[in-house]
């Protein structure tokens, strides 16, 4: 058969939108920059969604939802907000349309013009605390602990399916505390939330830390993120969790009475994660026969393929089938019996290969009389015939053990493209050649950073939390450095 | 403690509000029609979604997701579709503001205009269907079972917290099959998913049918329909199931070549329910104390109230509830222990009514003797002394018990208010002084049912599956009538 897919070596970026195409997670849609999510991809996105949801609630979060416009004003009364979002947005300008009076169709009706414009929001948190101002009152009213799932829209002129598009779906949180101490904290709560989602469920390395001030959210005090390497050596922002401070309480007048009876500004966190983790876990695991999907969030992970010339053969074939997809969805697995007449096993082999399911168990007219089936796993394109006796205990122990053992294949991955590297020519030289993330010295300064994105491409991913941290000489400008930060070419 | 609720019999409407607003359900917006679904009513909207779409996959269908935009020419594409649906709504004009060169705050950019205006989905059909062309070829590709969990916008003039908003959360299913016969089927389907849902999880009864053609959904050549009835006498159409025939496949162009190698165009169904089903619920069970919610949908089914004098009480009490805690959720029960210190039993008592939790549990230093507790029921409001022995295995029976009790008030009140009425004077008569359902004659004309509607606000709701089949005459206008059809007033 031959390959569906542009391999990675070729060309890593068309390898890219080819899985993620011919594998049905998402195509581009007839609206500019929007993209139409297929059940395929759709069922992984739910099952993230489901597992995070979990982790939001065990944290006490309870999910709530907003409009999904904001007046335009609202944007102006936060400085740093309106600068880095306001401006790439949709626009609502008119409520009606009405019959074209020069000839078919619809035209925007005149008539029907907004006093004041409203924005597609690109994430809420004006519209969220212009509300929390009402809900607020005294100490007794906070925490305030709320997540929203919901679609955002930020007009990006460069799209690539998941990984930047118009629309997008993710789940904010923003939380509401009356000290500094307490918001901080939750910023790193939610970090470390995120952080165990993306390396227990995705199976994906992360590596958490601060973003330097230039990198930061526009309206937060400091940025935390968790930052994974891609197969090509790029980093992907997975996640980022923001102490915001009292900016958007001073902007929208939200304020409470503390315990002594004194009024002050609440104290304001806010945390998101969207579709872009699905371009995260297709790039952190997938090969060139396709998707490697980790057990936890495949929506099949189990699929049977009969082996077969004659009916009578698939007949007896599908008795034991039966019984084997009884026995597997007893133990919460989630299976799929493809007996097909139309498909050739050869096809579905490849299909489901190309769908990244973990495990395939194949059933020919020999294992009939022997008892046994053809076991193959897609992380290790691996084969071996196993006995049907216990066939279940064996499927739960295989799918723990390729869950683990995508996780560490990525974390090799990354740890053998983490360089430590303390000259600057050097370090470009290896972002060229090796690319993957660096280690080095800063000094600090927004100028170096910004000089050393110019000249490289490269940018600070982070200041991480973990890792080394002797104190050192930037590796530009040899001024002093408190600790090695992380580098990368990102996406 | 002085009422919070408005009485439903002195001004039904405004209860209604006052219990969406008090009971922390939703609120009003800063952007006009628009609500924030609050914490407590997105619980209860969580728990619909669960069921509703734990239903749907047992009933084959997939999740996926399509844009929010849709642009303005696909609306002109199918022409019933365009006059039912495109004039209100939100239309996106432009995608960048800018800052205001006369001061400060921010402007639209009046150069990013879009070359064609995209109008937020009023209802997703046009965007599908344009979809879909690609993704149907062979009857091999058929049939296509998918809904979407979304957002939608109709620029509503007088909205009603989760009765008629701007902006409502929903789902729609789009179906695509490759004869009518299996279409209808679908459309049949799905309305009984519909009631199934609406009579065992929101302990609604309601009446299904198929609307008059002037009721129809724009394009649809058969809409199906849940009617339930609301305590004030009107009827609430509470979930839609259409057959579209092949009305939308020919505007998008989606055919396939069927089995026999011709090609056919797609035959399609839609359906949807929304937010709006808060609204039922609260206007089908609750009080004039608060909610009353059916322990199935309820965030908080059991919460358990301390009452003591001296904090030794409630160190004592606490340690039996904490065993009661473990043992209800044991159980896969939802239970809250309300020991806030800050907070009078009394208050409780009221908040918790107020809130529809179905079972309230106290214990006093008497109980702690006695090994008794005090079991409260919303439903009926009665109370009992129960040993605490045993209280899980209570509390479950308890929990049908109302869950099936509030079903049967709601079904007697139904078979109270349902009347069956041969004149027409009568019928109005009726109408104004008793309201609720109509069962009458109805002569098939658009005619008969457009002047009962400009005369009475009545509208036919239905023509039902079930009921009265007997042929006989028009109460309007004498002329033959096949059978008796559903008339009411409606929201």
């Amino acid at each position: 058969m031959a390959k569906v897919l542009t391999s990675r070596a070729e060309n890593y970026a068309q390898w890219y939108n080819d899985l993620v195409i011919k594998a049905d997670l998402a195509e581009n849609s007839a609206v500019r920059g929007c993209m139409v999510i297929k059940p395929y991809g759709y069922a992984i996105w739910e099952k993230m969604q489901r597992a995070l949801d979990d982790m939001f609630k065990e944290t006490g979060h309870q999910n709530a939802y907003f409009p999904l416009f904001i007046p335009k004003s609202f944007f102006s009364k936060e400085a740093a907000h309106v600068e880095g979002f306001a401006k790439e947005c949709a626009v609502v300008t008119h409520y009606r349309l009405m019959n074209d009076p020069d000839g078919k169709g619809v035209v925007v009706d005149p008539d029907a013009k907004l006093e004041e414009e409203l924005i597609v929001r690109p994430t809420s948190e004006t519209i969220i605390w212009n509300t929390y101002r009402n809900w607020i009152q005294s100490y007794r009213d906070l925490p305030i602990k709320i997540n929203q799932w919901a679609n955002v829209v930020r007009w990006e002129m460069r799209t690539r399916l998941f990984l930047r598009t118009a629309e997008f779906l993710w789940q904010e949180g923003h939380t509401a505390h009356a000290t500094k101490q307490e918001a901080l904290e939750e910023t790193e709560t939610m970090l470390k939330v995120y952080a165990k989602f993306a390396e227990e469920w995705m199976a994906m390395p992360v590596v958490q830390g601060y973003k330097t001030e230039s990198e930061r959210f526009a309206g937060a005090l400091e940025t935390m993120t968790i930052e994974a390497l891609m197969q090509d050596g790029k980093a992907l922002q997975s996640g980022t969790s923001h102490f915001l401070g009292q900016n958007f309480a001073k902007a929208f007048d939200v304020t409470f009475t503390n315990q002594e009876g004194k009024i002050e500004s609440v104290w304001a966190t806010s945390w998101g994660v969207s579709t872009r983790l699905m371009g995260a876990l297709v790039m952190s695991h997938s090969d060139d026969n396709g998707l490697v999907l980790p057990p936890k969030l495949a929506p099949i992970q189990v699929v049977i393929v009969p082996i077969y010339k004659k009916l009578e053969e698939l007949d007896q074939i599908n008795g034991v089938a039966d019984k084997i997809v009884a026995e597997l969805k007893q133990l919460g697995i989630s299976v799929k019996y493809d007996n097909d007449d139309k498909r050739k096993p050869g096809w579905k082999f490849a299909e489901y290969e190309l769908k990244g399911v973990p495990l395939r168990l194949a059933i020919g007219p020999r294992d009939l009389q022997n008892g046994t089936c053809e076991l193959a796993r897609r992380d290790t394109l691996t084969k071996e015939i196993v006995p049907l006796e216990g066939i279940g205990s064996k499927a739960v122990s295989l799918l723990a053990d390729i869950q683990s053992n995508i996780f560490k294949k990525a974390l090799d991955f990354r740890e053998a493209n983490t360089t430590v590297v303390d000259d600057y020519e050097e370090f470009k030289k290896l972002l060229d050649d090796k690319g993957g993330f660096f280690l080095c010295h800063w000094d600090g300064s927004a100028e170096t950073e910004e000089r050393v994105k110019n000249e490289t491409k490269a940018t600070i991913r982070c200041i991480p939390l973990e890792g080394p941290t002797e104190p050192g000489k930037c590796m530009v400008t040899g001024k002093p450095s408190a600790r090695r930060v992380l580098f990368a070419r990102s996406y």
